[in-house]
């Protein structure tokens, strides 16, 4: 056991989105444990939009990250130490564990024990941890589609999108993304099976397209971006149609509040339902949720894609790739050093 | 019975509130029923916020009015002269009959029989009718309120918001009331039993009103408005709220779509649901609804106001009246001549 933990912390709230000079990297002792305690060490660690928001001073559904303090971040590891009786070591976890190579944790922070032991670990971060959850929770306890329904979805290619789009087409909806360039459009189609991908860059009226796109009207958007994007849906939605309002990836800043068009209408006319998804809210169906998405992995009929960073100084800058469209997959960032 | 049928067409079509010019004056003959037919003599024409949309050709829930139609409306009357078993000369019905003082009906444009004989039958347009009926069931359907918590009603004084704010109070929840002028928030505190009552004329700053007057948070918004009362509420809705589209009576024109701040980041930071509440989707309880609204009323636990104009020349001026909101109560036509 090394008797240094790297760590990066926030040094500066960003006013947008973080960017590398926001953070800093540290070295810690590591302490000894008390009893109930146990220790983790990270192997993955998990770069997410939701990260934004856990860093900013506006109001939010956390405390912000204070200043000087570990980085909040969902990771993935092992049990190295324990004298927690329910974490032995050798037990494999996922949970805010944070920015750095070792975790001291009483459970609390603990979101899953990650028992499918046939599957890789980093698959905890991305399909089968956030992402995939909020996909399949998302669609299904919000959107719920209903087979031959249309289903819409923004940031199509994206870590969630990706998984919204393949886990409506499995429950037997017509699945329409929504994302940006050539590249990700063929992603949407050839991996994703999309029935329908858009450019939202390319197309000249995108608006148009997601009519012509969506005969019967959108009956689900699921919805990781409001702005521009989200307003080309609204004017679509079904009679009835179901909104997931699971991310807003295209704002930059919140605070003062961006402006669009007024949506109540579309909701008034459309009898339409909009309605918010937040992982934390809905922890009791995770292992069910895990349990389906594992099965459909096993079966070869839910493709994702990971973008793997090396090291913990790739950390700092990985938020704002993000923003910036940079990956294709879920941004991990993989440890192996001591 | 007389020969001729005194009629409200509609002469051209509004952008933005219909006036009295979009309407002409005109007598038509009555026809003879045919077999499954009976005729109704209206004695209460309803004047009604959504029968701007009526008149729109912009996409909404209900095919436009033609140019040249007898305009849409609620009605109510007594059955005069019938060839139709369920519907004999006597009842008493409540239906869409249009601006006219005899509508033929096959009972489809029927609405309710009114069996509440001793309650005036102006009220089976109001308090026991639309009004009524979409305070009830869009409050208790979406909204879904539990007791003790926090429910605001835009347009508090109007006859739908006055009615939700009453029923709040009746199912236990802390009510506050928005409204225009003195005059209004007087009638909310003293006759509809608000906990508090705000005139958004007068707040310098509604937002932080809003804030003062619910420090547990919004828990259910009533949303008769849109526009900047909504931009005032929305960002004091607390987690897990539950907004009712209901109305969008401060919004002249959707036409091209007016902008506000976006309201994706307080439904996703608050799990908050908006939805879109229209009356007839929701037909099947209607008579439950009025069951219980009659109880109410008969208890005298429901005050309710009505604005009664007399003579169906009134009525093509009377639309844009009530978006100016000359009325204190209910708006209705009394036809008493022939």
């Amino acid at each position: 056991m090394p008797t240094l933990n790297r760590q990066i912390r926030l040094r500066a709230r960003p006013d947008g989105i973080p960017q590398a000079e926001h953070f800093e990297m540290a070295e810690a002792p590591l302490e000894p444990l008390t009893a109930g305690q146990f220790r983790v060490r990270n192997d993955y660690l998990s770069v997410d939009p939701a990260m934004r928001g856990w860093v900013s001073a506006v109001g939010n559904y956390s405390t912000p990250v204070g200043l000087g303090e570990v980085m909040r971040s969902f990771a993935a590891g092992e049990v190295v130490e324990s004298r927690h009786p329910d974490y032995p070591v050798g037990e494999r976890v996922m949970g805010l564990f944070g920015w750095q190579r070792y975790a001291v944790s009483d459970g609390r922070s603990v979101i899953r024990k990650v028992r499918e032991h046939d599957l890789p670990l980093s698959a905890s971060l991305g399909i089968l941890g956030l992402n995939g959850i909020t996909a399949y929770l998302g669609l299904t306890e919000i959107g719920q589609p209903k087979a031959g329904e249309t289903v819409v979805v923004s940031t199509a290619a994206g870590s969630v999108g990706a998984a919204v789009g393949q886990i409506a087409k499995l429950l037997g909806c017509r699945t329409v993304g929504i994302t940006g360039g050539p590249e990700k459009v063929d992603l949407c189609r050839a991996e994703f099976g999309y029935d329908a991908a858009l450019d939202y860059k390319a197309e000249s009226d995108l608006s148009a397209a997601v009519a012509a796109a969506c005969p019967d009207g959108v009956h689900v958007y699921f919805d990781n971006t409001a702005g521009a994007v989200s307003d080309a849906v609204h004017p679509h939605l079904a009679i009835g149609a179901r909104v997931v309002v699971c991310g807003t990836a295209s704002i930059a800043s919140w605070d003062p509040p961006p402006v669009g068009p007024r949506v109540e209408r579309h909701i008034l006319v459309k009898r339409a339902r909009m309605q918010g998804f937040l992982f934390f809210d809905h922890a009791a169906k995770f292992d069910a949720a895990v349990a389906r998405l594992a099965d459909w992995l096993r079966a070869g009929k839910l493709r994702h894609r990971e973008d793997i960073l090396d090291g913990i100084e790739q950390a700092p800058g990985a938020i704002a790739g993000l923003y910036r469209g940079e990956n294709l997959g879920k941004r991990l960032i993989r440890l192996t050093d001591a």
